[in-house]
């Protein structure tokens, strides 16, 4: 085994579980869907998801997810409004669910709390059923991932997406095959058995200034959580784009010096993302590509690899693993020790 | 006059007419509340929001405004779900609005009509009323700014911020008294007619590499605003966040070389933002102000003063005026025309 005081020996190691965790999610998927029934309305008027930081991107794809199975539209709460602005909402017949690794985060279990007392039925994933989001909750989808004590996110943020898709899979028909588990568990065993490409990668741009991700559909939710585990773990300055945002203005950023990872799969958005990546690049920006088809973006500089065969609305989950394994390369190569980034806390109590 | 075709002349005569377009908006808000009441639900069950780009961020600020007014959570949509993923939304009683400057970007037309298809009421908020966007919906508010012909949308997005508070203000109790629009036109005259402070924090930031705004709640958006246009004229990287997401991992990549613009109000938020403003201080990061009140980040390198005495959820469209003047000055300090940006165009055509 490697030193265990060495940098980022515990983000490795809590790497390393997300195959088991997968797998233990999957298995527990009729108990999931047993909580999920017994909290939902009969007839359901809506959706809205609380959360910050990594969880707010569990929760960008869990919008999707719902919105496909429930037909209704999925808002994200603004926090302020419940912590900050005395807001009176009425939320009979909806379904309110917040989304916490610890399940502390002061501002989320007030706000889910306040849904709560507005008419709605509410449901909390995190970590732990019995921490206070929990408690405040009308029903729990714990993650039982096992105690993480890295700051980047890791395996709770793999779990929360899992357990979002089997939330949907209780409310609806969704996208994929009952047996896909499988092949997301081992997707994600093939790519933690191959950091190579990952460490190759981080070498290229160990003395870069910025870099853009972006993603399109069921992979824009990827594209910002690995954005922010680069930025949290090595203080790069990142941002996650959706496609079409990045078209809208932001574009405008993009030159020499600029890299952009562009995360893509087969499918209806890959033309878009294939689109953009070619802008960036006649802007002079260097392009790299995380897929699973190496027809999709064949220019790329540098490619991280992922195992074709996965339904394209789980593909996030795999993808976002190649960015775990490249923040944590590159914090290394910049001498920062990602289990431990400066200045950030595991917990951020904001109210 | 200024001449013609120096570099900035379109912006800056759009900019001034402002104070025009919202005066005009004002004494069209009988004429709003009788479009909005002809089309929206009886027992309203929620409201999506569709846009991109400027528009997305008036659609953020609209967010806060209709969950305040209706008590009903308000999503923001995907539009790639209705373009790209033959997505089966169940709309009856949904109220979706469709937000775009031109009313011409397809995808933003695609969705709405989509929504509506669902079984939503649509309605088009267009700065003409005979747009295809306008055109796909069952009532529309035309903000009738006059054509915009500089790139960086300036009057039509503080158009489409009173826009949608005169479309509250149809639909239900506003957090502001009715002869508010006095003082937030003539809040407008005064910063326009007062440019020098913005050129002064321009040539603070000419050769700045990287900018943060910074807001919460009502100014939220008014962060996201001015980050995107500071992005698009200047070509510089600037991200707009939430002072509560910052905290969230963001932060990790605040230090020396970095600036921040805080713009803040007195109400519930403003400490907050203080706080994100002394974190980001102790981190190396030269804080600048955006404020109508001096006991507000008091240790700010640079202000831009905006008038007090408006009410808090109409100061977006105060403060985000001062950030087009900045936006202005930080493109000429830099030679880029402003007018027109490196390769953007005035309408995008995301689909």
């Amino acid at each position: 085994m490697s030193d265990p005081t060495s940098p980022g020996t515990l983000m490795a190691a809590e790497m390393r579980e997300q195959p088991r965790v997968l797998a233990d999610l999957a298995d527990r998927r009729t108990e999931i869907a047993t909580a999920v029934t017994a909290v939902v309305p009969d007839d359901l008027a809506g959706v809205v998801l609380v959360a910050r930081g990594s969880s707010d991107h569990a929760a960008v794809h869990a919008r999707y997810l719902l919105e496909h199975v429930t037909g209704r539209p999925v808002a994200l709460a603004a926090p302020s409004l419940h912590t900050r602005y005395d807001h009176r909402a009425r939320l009979d017949g909806w379904l309110a669910v917040g989304v916490s690794q610890s399940g502390r985060t002061p501002e989320i279990v007030q706000t889910l709390a306040s849904l709560g007392r507005a008419g709605a039925r509410t449901l909390a994933v995190t970590n732990d059923g019995a921490s206070p989001l929990a408690d405040a909750a009308h029903g729990a989808v714990a993650l039982a991932a096992g105690e993480e004590r890295a700051v980047p996110a890791t395996k709770t943020f793999t779990a929360q997406l899992a357990a979002f898709a089997h939330v949907a899979a209780a409310l609806g028909t969704v996208p994929w095959p009952e047996g896909s588990w499988t092949e997301v568990t081992e997707a994600v065993r093939t790519v933690l058995a191959d950091p190579q490409p990952a460490a190759r990668l981080a070498a290229q741009l160990v003395d870069a200034d910025e870099l853009f991700t972006v993603g399109r559909g069921f992979l824009y939710p990827a594209a910002l959580e690995t954005a922010l585990k680069i930025a949290e773990t090595t203080g790069m300055h990142s941002s996650g784009w959706s496609s079409a945002d990045l078209l809208h203005g932001p574009i405008a950023m993009a030159g020499p010096g600029l890299h952009a990872l562009c995360l893509a799969t087969p499918g209806p958005v890959a033309q878009d993302v294939a689109e953009v990546a070619a802008e960036l690049g006649r802007r002079g920006v260097t392009v790299h590509a995380v897929t699973d088809d190496d027809q999709l973006l064949p220019t790329a500089a540098g490619r991280l690899a992922v195992p074709a065969g996965v339904p394209e609305a789980l593909t996030p989950i795999v993808h976002v693993v190649r960015g775990q394994q490249l923040a944590r390369a590159l914090a290394i190569a910049r001498d920062i020790d990602p289990d431990q980034p400066r200045g950030l806390a595991k917990v951020t109590p904001t109210t």
